[in-house]
């Protein structure tokens, strides 16, 4: 299944992509089994394992087949997708982690080694920004950067799992821009300051289940700038690939429902560029992985004002 | 108030501990306005703002004072402290972020330089561990260490403000153990994988409500490993303070309720001492900080099974 997180006046909800609709699965599942049975959070129904994603399978199917339903009562269950709002499918990981470095061409790049152990860091979930949504510029920056990553969503709780194991614990995969402020990223030590500025990880717009994906490790990822292309690799670069990443990090801390794993990205950021060439207001960013899906974002100034209105508003209400 | 999250046969709840009792305080609240009005989850009580919080104090009073309730009734809502388990007063923060290098003693003491921008990392909520439970100790690694800690919890969104108003922004302070594990931490550029493990982030056993702290910067702050007093510092040897702290973050990323800052540990960890002395399973490790509170906690062996029992299941339980 395409799962997203869509709203419609405010609410929002889990559906599942269908053609040009979108089926909310929680109302599906309601009028199919006559009962509650699938909350319409992502983490919490990802929480609710492979019994809840079966579930969601035979509601969606049973919608989208129209069957024994009234048409009136299919009016607040299926959507055609432009009357719906999009957002990142997961608001409230507990967990992003990103892998550094883990194309064999961005490693060059960069001038760095190709790793031995992978590199992690992280970003907060205050990141987290919708498909279409802007990406501010922050006031006292000019080194904005885009990064194209397949990200990997986990399923089920991990703990010292095995590389040959390791995929039973994957949801699926959506597309992430692992948004960087690289002045910030590099004025210490540590990335994090960087790399975890408001609304600085747009994804989705899709969570592709597991099931759909024949081979993440073989999928075209690319990333544009006006149309200008500037990533342009495949996933077969992964110097760490997927299960050898779950396995290492399920060593260190226990992985959970709806955990965030950006798998890094390839050559052609803007900081390598010579002379480099970062983004600037106005700018139009587009991540697209091959069956996966796309995100494009302006870029917009990043202002006191415009936060206030876009991130401050959005977690006082709790989204 | 010293708030605190306590669980008498497995169900947590949210108190505040009164001489040798904790008095819980939805159920208070419940007695004394004959209504439901107070979350017991700590983070959904710190979102409801001042308005939540002079409703507790109001309902702590009213119990503490046993004025016109039963004691049947109290039987249920005030318990002496030694039958209740006390747990970390926060366990599911959106962010842990920590502050590197932030005492002048422990910057001269790794040889780097006294930082002229705070360096910052995280630890994600995995890390939660209770102020009196172990410390596992991985398997593969002989470079255990303890970094004790000061950390602001903060109370209220902020964004975007300035350091003259930070102060409003705290809910409370309490102890954190900063558990390091060294070789992992210096494996790559980035500290994250040596800081993250499971259960590396003692803490509590209370959040003392900031009207409770008349200086937050003349705390002394210690550390003991099997009585042996390792660091003896006061938080008046920060670097950057906590509204210098809050004002930075804040311009960077939305700071919510219930986030923790780790403000950074003095001199004395074990990497530092000549030669290092690395916890060893077995030994305990006390942290003390003047008028918020110790953690004492046990080094045991982190192995899988440990780990498994421990933490994954705490986890799947969603505690």
């Amino acid at each position: 299944m395409k799962l997203v997180t869509y709203s419609r006046s405010g609410r929002k909800s889990i559906g599942a992509v269908v053609a040009d609709k979108v089926i909310d699965i929680a109302k599906a599942y309601k009028l199919m089994a006559n009962e509650e049975g699938i909350p319409s959070d992502m983490k919490s129904f990802l929480q609710g394992g492979t019994v809840l994603l079966e579930k969601a399978r035979q509601a969606v199917e049973f919608a989208a087949a129209g069957g024994r339903i009234q048409e009136t009562e299919l009016a607040d269950v299926i959507f055609r997708i432009e009357t719906v709002d999009i957002h990142a499918p997961i608001s409230n990981p507990n967990k992003i982690i990103c892998i550094g470095l883990n194309y064999r061409d961005h490693a060059a790049e960069v001038n760095l080694e190709i790793p031995t152990i992978p590199v992690l860091f992280s970003k907060y979930s205050n990141t987290i920004n919708d498909p279409l949504s802007p990406i501010p510029k922050p006031e006292d920056s000019d080194q904005l950067d885009y990064e194209a990553e397949l990200a990997v969503v986990i399923g089920k709780h991990a703990s010292h799992v095995e590389e040959a194991d390791a995929n039973q614990y994957v949801a699926g995969y959506t597309a992430m821009n692992d948004v960087s402020v690289r002045d910030y990223q590099v004025r210490t030590s540590q990335w994090l300051q960087g790399k975890t500025f408001d609304g600085h990880a747009p994804m989705g717009p899709y969570l592709v289940t597991a099931d759909e994906v024949n081979d993440p490790h073989r999928l075209a990822i690319k990333c544009y700038v006006n149309d200008e292309i500037r990533q342009n690799s495949n996933t077969k670069e992964l110097i760490f690939s997927i299960p050898y990443l779950i396995s290492y990090l399920s060593k260190i801390m226990v992985l959970e429902p709806g955990d965030i794993i950006a798998t890094g990205t390839p050559h052609g950021v803007a900081m390598g560029l010579k002379p480099p060439k970062y983004l600037q207001v106005g700018d139009k960013v587009r991540v697209e992985i091959e069956g996966i899906g796309s995100l494009e974002n302006p870029v917009v100034l990043g202002d006191k004002a415009f936060i206030q209105r876009q991130f401050l508003a959005k977690h006082q209400q709790g989204l």
